[in-house]
């Protein structure tokens, strides 16, 4: 049965024989997967450490591919990030379509055949869905909603409470990239060469560093909506420390540094989806920062600056030209829907 | 500060600051949850069986309010009962918000309240999250996803594969209540006594059951989507046996008989949210049906058929005039976004 040219209709969303049929004809085939029960029960056998990551995050992002990247790549890498912040192996994820009725089948297909070749990728198996369909006008093409569960690593302790005075901050890429690239492509402006979005597993170069210096890295985040600031303002404030960086230090990329001068917008608010920020033990910085620059995913490394005692709950940008400016959470909303 | 009378904005969805308060001084206090990282670690400690079930489901239910329920509780108890249908006791669940731009805060206060009351009933806790805005326009007030972790009873083998022949077919209560009472409020539509959705948690009442004839209790599944019909077949099929059902077993609230018959649709197809099916053990079905008689969920429990060798893959429905009728899937569509 070829259903490349027909959309998605309310039916599909029933419960019935034509969801039964979808689930069989195209999501399983599409994705590789086995065809699910509404649970999966997932053996722990071999597992020691008691415990566990769980996450969830829902993707509206829009338009649904852009440069780098499309939503089915975004939410198995971003659901997969968010659990190696905490020093978890990814090992499940669980995928909740929802669906717009006319939602053309052949672009569900390259979503799904997206989310199967990203979950190879990090190394994960997708072992339980749901799918919903709305009708026309109440939705936006596609959401997806992926949860996650990751085995945490024994013998680490990843958290902001954890971030000590003196603790040197790394970022692990250049930031901005794929709020431009969503933007770029939403605007329809292009740049030579183009910008593309950093959508990217981030468990494979984490296992590096958590291996080698695991109980020397004190925090982990991604800075995903909001931007390196944002995240940084957080940091300080769930660790009541303060955080000092330097522009100078910091990761751009220059086609990215154009558009956000000509858009007018900084790029430390935009969002990222393949970067991480980690607080380390200072002694240890620069070894990190050489296993980094060792991984593809890592090139681009660079400590961008250090924890301090006081102002409390501050984070303080050293500028290039020797002043000082508090860096804030973003104020309003600059990119709807980036993620 | 007094949010009630506001709306949600793009802003809410943000990452930055607005996003940070809506958590803070909404989310936080109307559910009562801490206000947590993007992944929760939980201790599986205690926990010696190995075996984990995880689910994922969305819930696109229109009206978001209505007789017996609402969104929110559906949200907790539909994924705390599918945990609960592969013999888990339900422990975590996430919860992913889509909301619509220009949602009423007093809604989603109302919402997350029920989250939290349902939770505390079903003894489940929030433990992660996610809140994503979208355009007005491009959703529907308020779309939730929940995702569930439970732990999995040592000792038994849930599953349609593992359905004998002669088991007993049990039903826990009456079928039909939750789509009827959703259609009811859609369309303006009033009985006398209303019928109200069967919206509620069946872990507990699973547990009397499963503690006692875990392993003489085969296969479960909550009859949702699709109504009862479809669950069978989807059953027949994945046993490669036959189900042979009585219709003057079927047990069916009178309201809901009488709607069903203004409206020409059959009770067997109308979605349910409260009511498990169970293939059992022919020796212990009334024992069984007997503890459920005990329990305020399970009063309405019935025998309700058996299972055969042949016709494999069938649904046989015997009728009150002593006829025969095959029972297929739901064909198309008939009461979109019911859950």
């Amino acid at each position: 049965m070829n259903h490349k040219n027909e959309t998605i209709l309310l039916a599909h969303g029933s419960g019935g024989k034509v969801m039964y049929e979808l689930i069989h004809d195209i999501i399983a085939p599409a994705t590789g997967m086995k065809v699910f029960n509404d649970s999966a029960t997932i053996d722990l056998g071999a597992f020691e450490g008691h415990t566990i990551a769980f996450t969830t995050d829902s993707y509206v992002v829009s338009p649904i591919f852009f440069p780098g990247g499309d939503i089915g790549k975004l939410a198995v890498f971003g659901t997969v990030n968010d659990l190696a912040m905490v020093g978890a192996e990814p090992r499940c994820l669980s995928t909740g379509f929802i669906i717009e009725e006319g939602f053309p089948i052949s672009d569900f297909i390259k979503v799904l055949e997206s989310i199967r070749e990203a979950s190879e990728e990090a190394g994960v198996r997708i072992v339980t869905g749901d799918t919903k369909v709305v009708n026309k006008g109440k939705g936006d093409g596609i959401f997806i909603n992926t949860s996650g569960i990751g085995l945490v690593r024994e013998g680490i302790n990843i958290s902001p409470s954890n971030i000590k005075i003196d603790d040197r901050i790394i970022v692990s890429g250049t930031i901005g990239n794929h709020g431009v690239a969503v933007m770029a492509e939403r605007n329809g402006l292009s740049f030579s060469p183009p910008v593309v979005s950093d959508t990217r597993p981030l468990n494979g170069i984490l296992a590096k560093i958590l291996d080698r210096y695991g109980t020397e890295i004190h925090a982990l985040r991604d800075p995903t909506r909001g931007g390196l600031a944002t995240t940084l303002k957080e940091m300080a404030i769930e660790s009541s420390l303060c955080i000092e960086i330097y522009e100078e230090a910091l990761p751009v990329n220059p086609q990215v540094a154009g558009a956000c001068e000509i858009l007018g917008i900084d790029p430390l608010y935009v969002a990222n989806e393949g970067i991480f920020v980690a607080f380390v033990n200072g002694n240890v910085a620069e070894s990190i920062i050489d296993i980094l620059h060792g991984h593809p995913y890592g090139r681009d490394a660079r400590i961008i600056g250090k924890v301090l005692d006081t102002p409390s709950e501050k984070v303080l940008l050293r500028t290039r030209l020797g002043g000082t400016r508090l860096v804030e959470m973003l104020p309003g909303e600059q990119l709807p829907r980036i993620c």
